[in-house]
């Protein structure tokens, strides 16, 4: 088995103990508040990890791609939900995917998509499972709970023939906040504008079950779901300096780190640098606008222990620039002699776990296995 | 033969005229100047496009990564440039693909490394051949031309029984100019430090014969090459976004782009969601310190004609949104209803190509030809 010292650099370091940790305290927090827990896959897209959240306890699974929905029928899951709008074009793989034994769910906010669901269903004899989704915070996509087409795009799925399973709502603007009590309000905001939505859909006779909400900060920061019937989060599993930022994580529940090799250094300018680029960091700078500015990420030591003050200030497509946040100069080279390994805290684990084909998981005992991830569409 | 409207989408598009058109003017103004050109694989790690690049001219290529070597080395190239400074840990590797015939020119700028290859070398019975990095502006690694650790260097290899087969530079700054009259100035700044930098190497009796400058920008703009004998560049491929505000290329000659449909609408804010998030173009901003701001990229027509003043605002994993640039609402479902297919323009090609596991080759007749890329190190 290899070790941590074993490994090519850059790599993508799992820390499974912390990774256990953060699997089951959500998990736990969604026990708790009596609701199903349906984590979203796109940030691992690795199947031990998604094995990890189904033995913790969550029912289904929430994916980003058709694609994810494939791996993950094929690896034996059933219980799918495809959380983003589908477009005609898509029916025929959502089809395929259900004629497989698949429970893949469906995500629409448009009458037009809705009627395309509801004429494809009725052409190939399929019930469809679509959720509407729903807007509760001006953020991306669905429509506001207030909305009157909420109830066209019931009626068009419901009288066309498809199921409505229920209503989605997703508040990613939680990631702008970075205070308990705001999270607090948005995270019912969120419960309310879904359930809310809900209701609104079974006031006109449309069926309408289900009630779906998440993100990871207003999931750890709800103190009531009453009325919601499904959470999902993804980036929870790992955390990064983004969830920390935000206040729901710790430095050391990040569970995700890229372990790299000092290469050389600019002596005058205080600079190390890494074979950590932004093809292993990804270009996401996901903390620029936030109150603590972490460029392409934290310096840790090897063993994963933060060095204060050191963060990869600047990245080329192979080549990341350690130095001090504060731009001071010290004697970079006898900090950081050449063949140096680090690991560096990524600012958001979804995009840095993208641009790696596997996971290096370190276990308890200190070996590592290769946990596969996939990509592409 | 599958056609562009058979595609999939999010997927990643190469205009093949564009691209060939691309590759043979940097080929015959390299031509012109009297220098080989060994082009950048790390844009595109991908065989056809590489083979294209040798097919026109080329002579050798230039790798990130050795997984790069590796690969094409495979493929059947040998005359391989691994332009990222080594660590020692990597040497074992870089010993294996030698001892496979592959011709793999590796890069250092510290005594420390060039011990270590000198050493490795002498255990092996390898003689490594080695470019020393020249640092021409500040820009990231190499020694300054002037430098006496520059001298120490050649001393450690040449003495310690490697080959310095060359001084290697790359203006990386240049990505930040936007003027023929800089480019043209730091060009002149690039070529005259690399061949300062091997003349000092020969003052001293260290063979130093060739002297490897390039970046797309300065080589689009050198006005001469003397005393140069090679050039590397890479995005001069497909270009991007960012190399036409640098104003190296026209936005109808960007050969990259990604193929993307509508999904969804906010109406009141004059939004149209698409399937083209960060995951299809990279979180890459290039533009965004540059003088025409293009989020994360261009909106065209699936036909590839650029839609005036709409961009790709922001982004998130699977969601593009699709807007005015500056600000303005547009009755947006009528201009863009559900299922309409749109191409974007990246920003970097480098990263928005690495997103993906393949392009989508646009060929003359109106086929398209998936061509593999890999990733990962």
């Amino acid at each position: 088995m290899p070790r941590l010292a074993d490994l090519d650099t850059p790599a993508a370091l799992i820390d499974t103990a912390r990774l256990h940790a953060n699997i089951a305290r959500m998990q736990q927090r969604m026990d708790a508040l009596g609701v199903r827990f349906r984590p979203h896959v796109k940030t691992t897209k690795c199947l031990p990890i998604v094995q990890a959240q189904l033995a913790a306890g969550a029912r289904g699974i929430t994916v980003s791609t058709l694609k994810e929905a494939e791996q993950f029928h094929a690896a034996g899951l059933h219980d799918i939900l495809y959380a983003v709008c589908i477009v005609p074009a898509k029916l025929p793989q959502a089809l395929a995917l259900r004629r497989r034994g698949c429970a893949l769910q469906i995500l629409t906010d448009s009458v037009a998509a809705a009627e395309a669901i509801a004429a494809c269903g009725r052409t190939h004899g399929e019930v469809f499972d679509v959720w509407i989704e729903v807007d509760v915070d001006g953020h991306r996509s669905g429509l506001p709970p207030a909305d009157d087409a909420l109830l066209a795009v019931g009626r068009a799925l419901h009288d066309g023939g498809a199921r409505v399973r229920g209503v989605l709502a997703h508040a990613g603007s939680s990631y702008d906040l970075d205070d308990a009590a705001a999270l607090r309000t948005l995270a019912e905001q969120e419960r309310a504008g879904a359930v809310h939505a809900a209701q609104r859909l079974r006031d006109v006779g449309i069926p309408c079950v289900e009630v779906s909400i998440g993100s990871t900060p207003t999931a750890l920061a709800a103190a009531s779901l009453e009325g919601v019937t499904e959470v999902r989060a993804g980036v929870y599993a790992c955390f990064d300096l983004v969830m920390h930022n935000v206040g729901v994580c710790t430095l050391d529940e990040i569970a995700l780190s890229v372990l790299t090799t000092v290469i050389g250094h600019q002596p005058a300018k205080g600079w190390a640098i890494v074979d950590a680029g932004w093809m292993a960091m990804s270009r996401d700078r996901g903390t620029q606008k936030q109150k603590h500015d972490y460029g392409y990420g934290q310096v840790c030591t090897e063993a994963g222990e933060p060095i204060a003050g050191y963060v990869v200030g600047s990245a080329n497509q192979e080549h990341g620039i350690v130095c001090r946040a504060d731009g001071t100069v010290t004697t970079i080279e006898q900090r950081f002699p050449i063949g140096t390994r680090l690991r560096i805290l990524p600012n958001h684990a979804c995009a840095t776990g993208a641009q790696h084909p596997q996971y290096a998981a370190v276990m308890a005992d200190g070996s590592v296995q290769a946990w596969p991830r996939f990509y592409g569409w």
